[in-house]
């Protein structure tokens, strides 16, 4: 596989061939070297990293192309709920074979979405491994020096406020795994493409966040569950919350789901890949936050409030009943 | 494995137990957050990745210790040789299980390595896979803006240089293998634990990145064999190299290998796993670049010169006759 006259291996061609059309900024050096060079332009520069096992995050029959988009996406989503705009990523690469039929697509969904986010490819490296696929990404954002948002920082009284929609991406799993929800939903293959979609291809909250970066208190955002990700915040902010459940957004198919009695509430909260962003807001900055995301075509719940204490949220219903969940998020070990 | 009341998962205390320790810089929030701040403090923020799978680059029975350090010194290799200092890195740890067994050491080996080399972990991914253990760091390194140095730049009559010896850590692989050369070493004990000792701990060049900054037009490390890297070299700056065979610099254990006849020279310089610098510098200034080599404690050699053309570099024996290469260097595909 190698090329001695231009020093060129295998790995150096497939680079070349797949990778190097995404290397748009002039710090990628066209992926002809062995480092890149990120320009911090007076921001902090926001480092974050998220990796995905074959069999673990995505399945193997998952088209090649949202698996790539999985990959970066989960880091977007990071740093839009750090308040940070995307800036460049590299990409590491496991693979059993250099397999066309699934290069291809995977490259091409990469470079769609690297167009589509501004986030170019900085470089990377790819290896050879007997076991799962596996795409680790490193993403960088930018942001104001000093004003990167964290997990802590929430405060009594402000409001609890999620992006979008829950436990789609759960459900859009049990749905390709042939679950209770395939089932529920046999007459509506809109809704199920909807939720096999949420969970292949998440949407991070890009344009949301300067608004985030301006008004939240703490934020982070969700991909381990809601209830197991709040309760993390609370925890990294000292504080505890009261969540009204009915509140909690979903979308018409997760509805449809819940009340043909396919999932139950505390499914879709601790479900994982929803890709939202979870942030408080004081609240005095809700209105102005609200009209931000409006313009910023993000919907935007008030799920709850920031109360004291240690311990774990409380999720109340209709009647304002406390409801226990035996488990809040998922976790590798 | 999950505490609901702290909001912390297996994971995240897998995080705080064995990787917590390493975080020292403030921008890690103590890897208590979903990202972390790289100030850029007026330098241009270099960014390399390097990920090492079991059993294609590291072996399974590797003492845990030395693949930690293994995974980060590939990485501040190519710092070295890009002219930068480190700044931090992130780690994705794929695992197949939480074996405290294996993580204990493994962390403490990154921890010490961390501390010796400035280079403290800002944040990463811990993730479960049922394949061969996996880890892949993203480093970070400081230089002044515009001065890292490139693989293109080397220029017609520059010196073609490199650190340290060529060769041992392939010895060493081989040493494990149980191949010629272990029986070729048979009575020096001291010899096979150099070469293994080298092929499992890397020993970047970190002290010599000022010098390379300073002096060298063209550097990349030596990572895939000296041969087809330097061919790689050559290709980006779009010249070719004249190689005196005899002056490659070997080890006292790889010369006996080779003098056995256990090893021939074309394995030593396309074996991977140098870690050394390769670098070219004009000649007015190699001087002051062993100068500044001597007192940074790295031993460099002049093993050639930089000529016009586009053919892959001529290795020339004792009597100037050009020595045929089959194989250049290491490709995963």
């Amino acid at each position: 596989m190698t090329a001695p006259g231009a020093g060129a291996s295998g790995e150096d061609s497939l680079i070349a061939r797949y990778f190097r059309p995404l290397a748009t900024e002039p710090g990628a050096f066209d992926l002809a070297d062995d480092a890149a060079i990120l320009k911090a332009l007076g921001e902090d520069i926001v480092v974050t990293t998220d990796a995905i096992v074959e069999g673990v995050h995505f399945l193997p029959n998952d088209p090649p192309d949202t698996v790539a988009q999985k990959a970066l996406r989960a880091n977007l989503s990071d740093l839009a709920a750090k308040g940070a705009a995307p800036a460049g990523f590299v990409l590491t690469l496991a693979l059993r074979a250099a397999d066309d039929a699934w290069l291809t697509p995977f490259a091409r969904g990469l470079k769609a979405d690297a167009k589509r986010f501004h986030c170019p490819l900085l470089g990377g490296d790819t290896v050879s491994t007997p076991g799962p696929l596996m795409i680790s990404i490193t993403a960088f954002g930018r942001v104001a020096a000093g004003k990167m948002v964290r997990r802590r920082g929430a405060k009594l009284g402000d409001r609890v406020v999620v992006t979008g929609t829950i436990g789609d991406a759960a459900l859009g799993l049990d749905i390709l795994r042939g679950g209770r929800v395939a089932a529920a939903l046999a007459g509506d293959y809109g809704a199920r493409e909807m939720l096999v979609g949420r969970y292949r291809v998440p949407q991070p909250k890009t344009t949301l966040a300067p608004a985030v970066r301006d008004h939240a208190s703490a934020a982070m955002d969700v991909s381990d569950g809601l209830a197991g990700d709040l309760a993390k915040l609370c925890a990294a902010s000292g504080v505890s919350a009261v969540i009204d459940m009915p509140g909690i957004p979903l979308s018409p198919a997760a509805a449809a789901a819940l009340a043909a009695g396919a999932v139950g509430m505390e499914a879709l909260i601790s479900g994982g890949d929803d890709y939202e962003i979870l942030c408080t807001i004081p609240e005095q900055g809700f209105e102005a936050f609200a009209r931000a995301a409006n313009s910023a075509g993000v919907a935007v719940s008030s799920i709850g409030t920031v109360i004291a204490g240690a311990a774990a949220p409380q999720f109340l219903d209709e009647q304002g009943r406390h409801i226990p969940l035996p488990r809040l998020a998922y976790s590798h070990f």
